[in-house]
């Protein structure tokens, strides 16, 4: 079995790592246009064999894992490339424009949309990790525009890798996941400039800045590459979840300047609910 | 020595598990108003005996770790109860109001104010942990205020249990304070808030969240019984802090309105630098 995988970041080179654990005939093969990280991903063990596009011929399964404006270039072409038995694979954080360039693409049931929510903060060939995806969701989107033999190839990875399926329509999912994932990346990002625009002259007050500000300050060190893209290409929903948690954190504010701390604890009471929800994720 | 630990969540609790384990001839007496919580605390083996306020009088030591307001009342009868050679160690999240309370107060040089920058976002007995303060930070507030004696009485527990200590006027503790713990509580509290008003009738949805939701959102799980005392006693510091970070969302989604995405790149790059902070910190 020949595996491509088409850049060899975080979530690509993760996904190669477990591929060569979980199908010891693959040969897994990377694509970088960043000659440095593919050279590291063969140095590291990431991948077995460098490639380039013009290999992709040979290939019966292709993970596309590159910023999802790029994608929209790539996967037409990648697409173009390949026979007909292999099944190309997304792992993008936006489903909707993806699906929408592909819809009317004469090989488009040769394509999978897929979201396999798993990460870390860090990026580039050496933030890869074995096991990332375990217990974790991976989101797949018009499934039944798959063939339905490159459905099973590409579950069964999946299924191997340790992952759960749950299957959505793009707009949907691009709606959902700019409240569970990208409103968290922009207010980490947002508290952290805020903090460092208070204090970057001041390091001794770092000091102070307990587990609490870490954790909530955590995605601040994610990548720009990765997330401007996304977070264009989900504008319109990403714009609202923006509206709502600034109305929010305003009527707070408001709340402690009228000093109604009954209500502040009320909310806070409330919010506690995220208890069980969290339970519930892990 | 007797030390007697009045409020036993999880930093009055840590902090009589570490004094037992580093101080084997102490006996460690709890107070609680809460009588489930001191049987708890007894049963765990987190305190020796049981006590009331009323046997205060037999201590060298006393911490107070209860809410910054019921604080204000209760120290200042603590300090009455107490002998010459005892000192009062209060671990509360503010410190400009507990100490302008006691600055007249006769035995203002009994008591030392501390603020052990550590903790979990769960509360009680049972969220009591050994070592929560190892590598962690403690700041004293006024410390010129308490006698010599006295001082080196508290350093000594807080240099064994693995504190670093900083020194720092009361003011400008709440002041930095707002920024690196209390600020990360509302942003945390209000993404929750936000997602829930979202989907708490779609509870398939949180199966879309990743580690990156869970860790911007856990301190959300704290103990509204802590925090609305300490907002409202930081309540001019703690709205600035939200001035300035509703600000910075309010620019970043006008950014992303007016499709300004280089401009958005360049803050999250320049918000990395978060990295060489938080490797500080760690």
């Amino acid at each position: 079995m020949n595996v491509f995988v088409v850049g060899l970041g975080l979530i690509g080179g993760s996904l190669a790592l477990d591929i060569q654990e979980h199908y010891p005939k693959a040969v897994v093969y990377g694509v970088d246009k960043n000659e440095a990280h593919l050279q590291e991903a063969l140095d590291l063990g990431i991948i077995n064999q460098k490639a380039s596009f013009t290999d992709i011929e040979k290939a019966d399964i292709v993970i596309v894992a590159i910023p999802v404006d790029v994608q929209l270039t790539v996967i037409p072409e990648i697409l173009d490339l390949v026979k007909e038995h292999a099944v190309v694979i997304d792992v993008g954080s936006t489903k909707f424009k993806i699906c929408d360039v592909l819809k009317n693409h004469p090989k488009r049931r040769n394509f999978l949309a897929t979201h396999p929510i798993a990460g870390t903060e860090f990026s580039g060939p050496k933030a890869a990790l074995k096991g990332l995806f375990k217990k974790k969701t991976n989101i797949i989107c018009e499934v039944e525009k798959t063939a339905f033999k490159l459905q099973e190839k590409a579950l069964d990875i999946f299924i191997k890798i340790g992952m759960r399926i749950r299957y959505m329509d793009p707009k949907m999912h691009d709606e959902h996941i700019a409240y569970v994932s990208h409103l968290s990346h922009i207010s980490s990002f947002m508290l952290g400039k805020t903090v460092i625009e208070k204090e970057k002259n001041e390091r001794d007050i770092f000091d102070m800045a307990g587990s609490g500000f870490s954790s909530t300050v955590r995605l601040a060190k994610s990548s720009p590459a990765m997330w401007t893209p996304i977070f264009k290409q989900n504008k319109e929903n990403v714009i609202k979840t923006l509206e709502e948690y600034i109305n929010n954190l305003t009527s707070f504010k408001e709340l402690m300047q009228q000093d109604n701390f009954l209500e502040i604890y009320n909310e806070m009471q409330n919010t506690n609910y995220i208890k069980q929800i969290l339970n519930g994720i892990h």
